[in-house]
């Protein structure tokens, strides 16, 4: 930790708050600046308290207090600095192949998943997305098949061999997700919901945590040490757009990620450009962009008629769309140095 | 629902879109202006399907979508004209006395809690806060005693009679938080855990719901439609600041909430001035702010020893500014009318 | 300057990233941490070249560099202890006494002015706002009247005895607006407009610069150090909302400024709901909770038949609302120990 | 215009409100539907008066006011079916060519610059970028060199042939920029800055606009609607990133805009990722995206040695990066069609 005292404080001031650092088992070290005194407070911040409350403590004294650890361990380029890769079924995530997760925003019926689901398959997608318990901002919206969807999820595995992605939203659901999901989808509005974090992480399946609405990068990755810490290493983040001032598109999709993902943790990262920007008629674009940059996988909403989908209509591909996209990501795919 | 049609669509373009909108439940109704046609689509939005994926269905026809209703219903002024009031133990929530929450960010001990209950019940405080289960950004933070902070919540309440509100962060828990609250704390990063918010709701206990970190007014109402939709109308909204690009506060308290609220709600709402700002400092004028502008209650962190908190110390108020705070509000009660 | 180094830095990097703080004018000083190696550069860093570029140029050794010292000198606190007060006319501004600033969005009329003009006198206003030159987001949308706005405002001064406050957003005016103006604004999008800050400093007359619309408090602070350092002392700031994701109010009113501009600046504060909010339903309690916490003086927009109006209607208060609120106003003005 | 009804509103206060929206030169058109009475006003919105004024007119009655019409006319894409392209010397920027603005942040010397310059022209690049006239945060900080810069800049155009882009920031500046520059630069803080937009347009000279910090893309396009409205159609749009929360990075650079423009406008769209990130190290990712995406031009800032630059050294790129970029971004500019 750095405390910066203000300027013209007294020699008495000063020995106070060197006491406190000690007090709170950090070892002091001053320095004289032209304008500022400046303390380095030495001791492992992971392990002992934070020294920002001196600020509080001692308001005529301190005038600010950063720390210099990063926070996150597991997570971190530092602690693991080849890529991660993540075994899915047959496929693995994080390696030379592009992924494209593909589906529908819910599962509404047999017949709408098993025809997305083959005309994904067929235009090149390896898993199959599909929500099957869905948060909705309103209780009077449609909230998912449950049980039902997940069994359609894993009808359409058999009949397709797409590996499945579905959303836990409840940790009281946390065992029957795993047992019908490949990977568990942990969605924005629950990615600092740290119970849920922890049991998804306990069942051991790959995790993928989309960002959080207004997540900063530092608080994600700490979300993501939620899950390694819980001994789970099969950690995805997903970038799905933030919340900004903007208004034409729902969200802001922050393709930045991509590099600040890959220099800071060795984890995967998964671009979402449906719910990124809330339209279908930016979707190939943005997957454009997301393979040129390095994304490891993409996941997009598809669903065989998106004027009568439940949920998130105006997102959602139709399946020539989505196989049209498909075609003209292939040379940006080889430029990327992809298969 | 109102759909705009771009400039110079087809008299065919435009009969295939009013086809649409029929077998979609409503009944279209055309407006011919003078730089654009504009459809109204008349049905209940509430009860039939979004028009909005009509933007996708037909790209080069519509141009945008908006809807006319709102989305909530039992949160709504318009479905309860009067304040609504709740009662906690012998006090009212939301009438004409100015309730003030205050404790520890944690439960720490119990001298921390006791010490602390007993000064802000002799400040004039009438419900004791304290976290007893932590919701915390990185999983090797204290993440609270859990029930035996639970426990010593009720022995401070026996010893002083405050009232307590602690938060809950997982549906198993909700349970054992009914047992010991008499005010049940949904915290601002769960703020769209949907069914959290129904668990909680189920408990029949009082319920303040925390804003989302960026969530906008219209889904904290839908977030808290949640709550009256599952049979429990005692619900209080708090705002305690949002996320913006400002970085010297934690937040940015949005004070407008307060008539915002009171214009489009029935429920009452309680401002938190600790987490919005995150600096102790900044607290007393921000209390000030809320209760001119009409706050139903304040929610305060106090702890004896601030420095040394194990959570969250720079934003919590030592027991003698807690003291002074309450004696300068006294004027501005007064002024806005309250006890 | 703080460096601090990556973890497993060899000491012939750290040797090379000492050699160049010392080739960039600082003193380094090395600190061991259990981490991590901190770096101390000494030196003033107001007039010498940052050292956040070590980033870039050793990219495998610095973490991150943070600096010190605050980069605004005049309007720091620190280089001027008591509040500063300026002279409008006969009146002091950041003193004992609540000034009311108010007056129509735009200048349309000589009616329309000095019915407002007088209004507001009687109300308790003490100085005239109105537009002569306006900023518009479109082109089509009235642009002002120019310097016959300037000579109506000059007009209702002579008859009401109110000063007057106007708005420069032209360095090619700033002769003519100084000429008329007893206050000159500068607007939320001209903030960081430096030019235009030079020319207002420059022509001696009072300064109240509105806060950008994502400018951070640091920003504003070291724009209004523009206006200092070119040898004009009578700065206020004044806070008119930033912009977030929030769409029920134009702008989120940042209250929070009060505190934070008494405690960083010795200049008044000035706080402008109507902007603020965009809505006239909410001026007032934002008025009631500005005066609550401290601010020196309300901007309000008024206008005799605000649906007529030609620029904001929305935001603007009839005569008798206005009235109304400066009664209303009252008992928090006692209360915050005002006159 | 759409005018939606409160719920209840009854016969009288509806016969108002028609009555108003007659008087305000619109032709009403009642919708009943099962919720709320909805009123078409029918009447071009671009040259009436706006109706949002309703709201605070008859707060009792009118809920909500929406705008149909687009705001903006000449940079619509409805105005201009094809794809504009801007003659630069002899280069066209919005054709099949995708261009480089490459360059130092500030003009610092001939030597810097001409070093510079032949670098980038080597590696690829057409037009030169460099500031003579430099916007600071603070006042204390690198103004720039003035006209001394600008006359580097035309040597070194004699030199390599380069095309020059600089900034204009005073209006007063207008005829000597002109006089110098190629393209002429409108920063992000000028972005709305309508006086300058105008000076600018009124040179004649191609103008690259930049997105203002917090702008929506409504309030930019109507900003490059000053340009074209004031009779200079050589515009382009630059996208260097919007603020958000994020404190990762510098600023979030939007990708998506480069769809967006594309279908809301004909003018091209250029791409700035060095201030849109404000980090070296990203910068080449990034520009991949943006050719994958469709940009039409990048805005790169380059520098001999970025760790001494006077300005803005995190965000430069070096001699020997930037030229490795080049070669990098070559599949990319193939597989998306381009030269």
């Amino acid at each position: 930790m750095i405390i910066v005292l203000k300027p013209g404080v007294s020699k008495k001031q000063e020995t106070t708050v060197l006491r406190e650092i000690r007090n709170l088992g950090y070892r002091p070290h001053v320095m004289r600046g032209v304008a500022r005194t400046v303390i380095g407070a030495i001791g492992d911040e992971l392990t002992h308290q934070s020294l920002e409350t001196l600020v509080t403590l001692f308001p005529q004294t301190v005038e600010s207090v950063m720390p210099v650890q990063k926070r996150y361990k597991f997570v971190s380029r530092e602690a693991h600095l080849d890529d991660s890769t993540i075994k899915v079924r047959e496929h693995v995530i994080g390696g030379k192949k592009l992924h494209v997760m593909a589906g529908p925003c819910s599962v509404e019926s047999e017949k709408q998943l098993l025809t997305t689901a083959e005309a994904v398959k067929a235009a090149g997608a390896t898993i199959l997305r599909g929500g099957a318990f869905k948060p909705r901002t309103s209780p009077y919206e449609f909230q998912g098949l449950g049980v039902k969807g997940l069994k359609l999820l894993a009808k359409a595995r058999r009949e397709t061999g797409l590996a499945v992605i579905t959303e836990l939203l409840s940790e009281a659901h946390a065992g029957i997700i795993a047992e019908y999901a490949d990977i568990i989808q942990i969605g924005a509005r629950n990615a600092q919901n740290f119970q849920l974090l922890i049991a998804a992480a306990k069942t051991g399946k790959p995790i993928l945590l989309k960002r959080g609405l207004s997540m900063k990068i530092e608080e994600w990755l700490l979300a993501g040490e939620y899950i390694l810490a819980n001994e789970n290493s099969n950690l995805m983040f997903c970038e799905r757009g933030i919340r900004t001032f903007e208004t034409y598109t729902r969200n802001t999709l922050d393709l930045s990620t991509i590099p600040i993902i890959k220099r800071e943790s060795h984890c995967p990262i998964v671009i979402d450009p449906s719910q990124g920007a809330g339209r279908a008629d930016l979707v190939t674009a943005m997957c454009k962009g997301a393979v040129a940059m390095g994304a490891d996988a993409l996941l997009i909403e598809v669903h065989p008629n998106p004027a009568e989908a439940w949920s998130d209509g105006p997102q959602q591909l139709s399946l020539e769309v989505f196989a049209k996209l498909m075609r003209e990501l292939h040379p940006f795919i080889l430029a990327s140095g992809r298969e």
